[in-house]
């Protein structure tokens, strides 16, 4: 009787019914943030939904399924909704969602062409369509689809290593013949995932040579030479050099073109992870921010982020074709074939982590089909504007303080309100978070946090374009009204400001 | 104008249309492998569907949209017809398709629990019942969910290596004491990301010690000692030991009982690779072929591939609870806060490679919730008791050579036409390849090929429960007519067997 589940009608009223929801979901245009609820009260909920039945599969329960769709929208992050600007993670546009549906059901893998055919192709298109934009010609670099920026990185930095001591993939660490321990230079506000693959590497996280950063948190090209002639006289060998080009905290954009300068001169592979900001090349008006780029050696960029489709989708590029090959090596006669032919040369298997890969390209490539370049490069002109006239906002107000000139579309900044102007670091940093805490608690807006010279802060990254300068004069008033709940908190029951903890 | 993409009407007539062409797709029950399109002529068709407008983003064109469904649909891999029998991705149920539909709009990144509250919640309850069945109790043991077995099987390993060589994260591979080279014990016929692993981690894949098969290509406990001792003898320390729970190549089970013990006396981590095979757990009856799996220390299960899902949907359980801290060590004050609490309890963006994860646990707990277990267990039973059929078919047939005893829904044979009795095993090597293009290019059905002993063989994986033993008769009736293109193309034009590559 499980054949029920496979039927085909039953799957077009199911479409239906969740089609009506989504459709719902995205005409909502309240201001919210988050219904954070306990995971305990969750579970009990989300079991409630699940049928007892365990020896038989039982008959489709719409009502069920309904319950379950209803949760789960309730439930999440609403990135579509103006109160949403607190990650980098996106509202997709809607179609990249229904692109994503037929992903979802027609299951091509597409790490190997005769698997998905068109996503390979699309690939290929993307890669020159972007590729022009980066400031490569066709047919001489390359680029791989990959689940995440954190893979992405690691996949970049492996073909680095590689490429610099090619015994270290059979030998292992200890066969490598290097003048120093190999060592990777990042600028000191490098995503997580970077320090991390010098861990999961064998480089070990310790042969990290931080780069200290200028006044707007980028790499201080006039500090490079010296860190790394430091960390020579400390016995490390730095082979790759990572740019990041939207750094995660402030949205900084390390200057390419000065550490190309540097990575040419002292032989290192060069790095860019554009995970949040490569997008900005779609952009006439923005491309400057990345100059230089066309010089990386390989370069990281999420479409899941600022090109608006569904998580994952992630682009690897490599300037030279052949160095995409670097990152693995590997033998398998189930799916790689030993003569290779016209078919199999747009195979992708060798080239990235995954065996079995969501063809996530084709969100990306059908929004450019239809749209051109033009729908993500008004969108981004146009949250990055936005962006600005925030930092203006809060310039403009005596009690709260901006920590940068934004470069992208995420703005950090801090509330010093009148009466706590002598709040030390410490006191700052904890109202910070309270305020972040407090703010997500009362569910109309959805912000984030980060630790600037250890002292926290608050972040916005203005991703929806239905946010306005009023949603930004609200979030100001929000933080204004649960900073006094929090310093009044502090005074009446003497809980002080440290408590950041779990709340009832 | 970019605001029209946004549209919700034009979310769901744009759903609409996809629905229609989805359904059509899930009904046509026509018996059809692949059709096989040069790249080039792809590409151009691919090209043709793309706006030319570049600077400002065009009217929304619905033709343009169905026609790249349309394409898409057509030369993908025809997972749901019974024409497809060639891998280990899957027609998905269609109802999990449209959960997925949910994942791609709504956009909860799952590595917090803040951003995607109810897929955390059910990675939580789905970790339960699948632990209940590996033979767990719940609180003790952990679950997470990542992107694709050969990243579970990568995260697996590196909480190996970190908890036998603390230093290795900080330090790298230099800094290790150890009493040899850091190696890995696998069997023979181990997936090709456990090898690639091992030259990831810095361990190099030199120092993979290969495990001798038995006849029916498992792991031979017998064998493992004495190889394990002659690995010390060459100087490795071996600190792992990898078994897999159905090989890709011929899905075999790999002796775990007996292996646990040798890991056990040895002090090994023992990771079981059941991508493919360990769905078998779900079922009473063939929950026996993972016997001793309770006593693993990891486990990497696809429910992409036998939970019938959209990919990936990959889940990694520890034993231990505690370890599946081990893989990785990140600061990142963004995303990670510093002071734990009842929500940031259930983030696994420390667990997993992924900081931005797609909710894909969704897909597989929604149709636990609707149908409970027996939905797959009927469908794996079917699946392999079908594969039995399809041995005893090609088991009867006097040209063709069954290479194995099936133990799962993977079936390895020859076709030895009587005329070619005299093949030695480069000829018969280079028959069955040309087979498996012919029947490919034939385009109605889709088989796989793997080499056993050196030499190639016929593979059909039978993930579709709409396969009956008449389509088995079918295609052994299709492989004798192209075989005999085959040798007769070779004996009429010259043209040598070895001819594999592409063709006009």
């Amino acid at each position: 009787m499980f054949l029920d589940a496979f039927d085909p009608e039953l799957f077009r009223t199911t479409s239906e019914t969740v089609t009506a929801k989504l459709e719902k979901h995205l005409a909502d245009q309240s201001i919210r943030g988050l219904e954070l609820v306990a995971p305990a009260t969750l579970a009990r909920a989300a079991r409630a939904l699940m049928t007892p039945e365990r020896t038989s599969a039982p008959e489709f329960d719409e009502e069920r399924l309904a319950a379950i769709i209803d949760l789960y929208i309730r439930t999440g992050i609403q990135v579509h909704s103006p109160g949403y600007m607190g990650r980098q993670f996106s509202g997709v546009v809607p179609l990249a969602g229904v692109i994503d549906f037929v992903s979802s059901v027609v299951n091509q893998p597409s790490s190997f062409y005769e698997a998905g055919q068109l996503p390979n192709v699309a690939e290929r298109i993307m890669a020159d369509e972007l590729g022009r934009l980066i400031g490569w010609k066709p047919g001489g670099f390359a680029m791989v689809t990959t689940s995440g920026g954190s893979l992405a990185n690691l996949t970049a930095l492996l073909a680095a290593r590689n490429e610099r001591y090619p015994g270290y993939w059979s030998g292992g660490a200890a066969a490598v013949d290097s003048p120093g321990r190999p060592a990777i230079a990042v600028g000191a506000d490098v995503h997580y995932s970077v320090a991390r693959a010098a861990g999961v590497m064998g480089i070990g996280d310790a042969q990290l040579v931080r780069l200290p950063l200028d006044a707007a948190q980028r790499i201080d090209p006039a500090r490079v030479r010296p860190a790394l002639d430091a960390a020579r006289e400390q016995g490390l060998h730095v082979f790759c050099l990572v740019a990041s080009a939207g750094t995660t905290a402030v949205g900084a954009f390390d200057p390419i073109d000065e550490l190309a300068d540097i990575a040419r001169e002292r032989d290192l592979w060069l790095h860019v992870d554009g995970a949040h900001g490569a997008s900005l090349l779609v952009s006439d008006r923005l491309r400057h921010k990345l100059r230089g780029v066309e010089r990386a050696d390989s370069l990281t960029w999420d479409a899941h982020k600022m090109m608006f489709v569904p998580a994952p989708c992630t682009l690897l590029f490599y300037r030279e074709e052949a160095r995409s090959l670097a990152p693995f090596r590997q033998q398998a006669s189930y799916v790689f074939d030993e003569e290779p032919d016209v078919y199999t040369a747009l195979d992708s298997g060798g080239r990235n982590f995954e065996c079995t890969k969501r063809p996530m390209i084709m969100t990306l490539w059908a929004l450019w089909a239809l749209y051109g370049p033009a729908l993500f490069a008004t969108k981004i002109e146009h949250l990055c504007r936005l962006t600005r006239e925030a930092h203006r906002i809060v310039e403009d107000e005596p009690d709260f303080v901006a920590l940068h000139h934004p470069e992208a579309n995420i703005l950090c900044f801090r509330h010093r309100p009148g009466g706590a102007a002598g709040l030390d670091d410490a006191a700052l940093h904890r109202l910070q978070i309270d305020i972040r805490n407090r703010v997500k608690e009362r569910g109309h807006f959805f912000i984030s946090k980060v630790d600037i010279d250890h002292v926290a802060a608050l972040r916005v990254v203005l991703m929806n374009h239905q946010i306005t300068t009023e949603h930004i004069r609200m979030l100001l008033d929000e933080i204004r009204a649960v900073a006094r709940d929090a310093l009044d908190g502090a005074a009446h029951d003497g809980t002080p400001l440290t408590d950041t903890g779990p709340r009832p």
